[in-house]
């Protein structure tokens, strides 16, 4: 995965520009890294330090960073203007100067922080709403962005399976976790996020990887992801250790079908939420199983969390081009979880998985390894 | 590092809600994950959906998270409320009846986003900035906050002394970074940033590992981080492959100067622009030998960038109780960069380190392993 070449980008800041003159705004600032690394090729790490790009209606872009990042911006593949500055400043001033009067300013408002909102606003901006105006952009993905994501789905299958392949009774959570990461890295992602959770700890979608043993009998369920080539892929399958119980074979299965009817509903013009809905109406119809307690997924890319996301109150229409993370799952306190998770193409010849991984739940040999 | 008790967070909510009251506010809104960790012991994973730690002037607390979090939040050692949301809700229609009607509500305002301010506003809050009544109570470290940060650093400078130890021409840069990333996370860290580069590599502090082959004569820029039991440990250490050449043992002269400088000025009641002052006028000494484009550290806890920043902008007074990464640095396009890194805590009885990593240049065997 080589980035986005010179051109690539010139035509997305030419692209944000014209929409942002389309919204009446004189200039759109983007903050997000992944919306600068979008717009620029430059991937930062921004920390306490403000990183921008201010994309002007009338044309030309300029990147803004500390000092600290100036070769790094110096090397990026793109023809914007590349402003430094130095500890001294918080770099306010050189955003404010790349605005270069602009009055009406769009901003991505989900990210920008107030306090340099208020700023802006006493250099004499007038902020309007704009994270929608770049994810307009950055929500359908040109065949490139597709197959960033795919190669990163077929990296996170391979780690997947070597994962499951080895898992045995007696293995200690963080370490299974750490192991992962590692395989991850060491195939060229450049951040990871794996959550293999095992037994009661899969009831918490979001739990901590911790120091607990594998036990025969429990739930395996095995969300990993990995940023690679800038883009991510994003995964889960589900095991369990020696032979299923009922409980596990039958929220596997309710979840099997609530994963079938979210990617089938996941269409050109569909709202958000009727994707949610069509997951959601599944799971809830097991209450003896267990709780819905998230929606059916959000788009990936760039970042692993991108608007829409698919839940109830979102009736953002989905456009062709756009990647979603489907990922249906059933939770029950004190005895575990399942999830099955893909990455979707929304297309005109309707959703197109990103990844090949199969479905089954895996019986993962209850033998302790002879180590 | 079994995490704060009960006791302990009641009275860091107690203590909140009289600076609170103090500060002439009905109420502070805490929603960096480091200040709900701080003031609850919840740890999430915010993502897009709203968490918030509501404490009011008069007396008690309620922290707010998605139903995704639930179990983890109910295990929490916090006695604060808890309030769930569902995916039908963004969380601010719970964060808003938390407020019980309070008017003068302070924000973290360098991390909460504006289009969530403007929400507040609209339910008839009224927001002040309140980043540093939260901060003027996390920045001063108690004993067991210390102590885990000595833990932290104790687990980083293991894994440092391996990778000097293990280095050899041709070790591949990203692969190295994901080792000590694997051995880090194998003794407990929850998360980790290493930050490994290789001779002209390390001309960028904030370079991201890549494929390139760790050649004879390089210099090794190893910065080494990770958070275990809920804090940081931040070290860096410089090796070359080899016998140093003139510029690395050069550089490495001037920073270990800058890093006694810094240290020394990292007194009680010192400004933070003092403690890089004294670092700054040492690198910027030896312009032949490269440029100073960083401050000279910042404060780290539950967060790995805390303010203080030590920056010539901040005149804000160090307070005894704080920790901060002294990290002078010297950075030349095309040749490298050195730095030195350890963290200390400000004391009435001077600067304390809490690591124990010798400072020495390290040389690195240049013969290739035999594998």
């Amino acid at each position: 995965m080589s980035g986005p070449s010179s051109g690539a980008l010139d035509r997305r800041v030419r692209a944000l520009g014209e929409l942002a003159a389309d919204a009446g705004l004189d200039a759109v600032v983007a903050t997000k890294d992944a919306s600068i690394a979008y717009l620029t090729g430059f991937s930062g790490m921004q920390l306490e330090r403000l990183m921008a790009v201010v994309v002007r209606a009338g044309g030309g872009a300029t990147l803004i960073v500390p000092e600290l990042d100036r070769v790094g911006a110096a090397n990026a593949p793109t023809s914007a203007e590349v402003v430094t500055y130095t500890a001294a400043s918080n770099g306010l001033p050189e955003l404010v100067a790349a605005l270069r009067g602009a009055r009406r300013v769009g901003i991505e408002e989900d990210a920008l922080p107030h306090g340099r909102a208020l700023a802006l606003i006493d250099a004499g901006a007038q902020l309007v709403p704009g994270a929608a105006t770049v994810m307009a952009l950055r929500v359908a993905k040109d065949a490139d962005e597709v197959a960033a994501i795919r190669h990163a789905c077929a990296v996170v299958t391979e780690v997947m399976e070597e994962a499951f392949a080895t898992l045995r009774p007696g293995a200690i959570e963080h370490e299974v976790n750490a192991l992962v990461e590692y395989r991850l890295r060491a195939r060229g992602a450049t951040a990871t996020h794996p959550l293999i959770l095992f037994g009661a700890h899969a009831a918490q979608p979001h739990g901590e990887p911790d120091g607990r043993a594998l036990q025969v009998g429990d739930v395996v369920c095995a969300d990993v992801s990995a940023q690679i080539g800038g883009y991510w892929g994003d995964l889960t399958r589900c095991g369990s250790v020696g032979e299923p119980d009922a409980w596990t074979s039958e929220a596997w299965r309710v979840v099997r079908d609530a994963y079938d009817a979210a990617i089938g509903a996941a269409q050109v013009g569909a709202l958000a939420r009727d994707v949610d809905a069509a997951q959601r109406a599944v799971i809830t119809s097991a209450p003896h199983l267990g709780d819905c307690v998230h929606g059916a997924g959000h788009a990936l890319g760039i970042d692993i969390h991108e608007p829409p996301f698919l839940v109830p109150s979102s009736a953002e229409a989905l456009r062709a081009g756009t990647v979603l993370t489907i990922e249906p799952g059933i939770y029950r306190t004190g005895q575990g979880g399942i999830r099955l998770e893909d990455d979707v193409l929304v297309s005109p010849d309707g959703p197109v998985l990103l990844s090949h991984l199969p479905l089954e739940l895996r019986v993962i040999n209850d033998e302790r390894s002879g180590s």
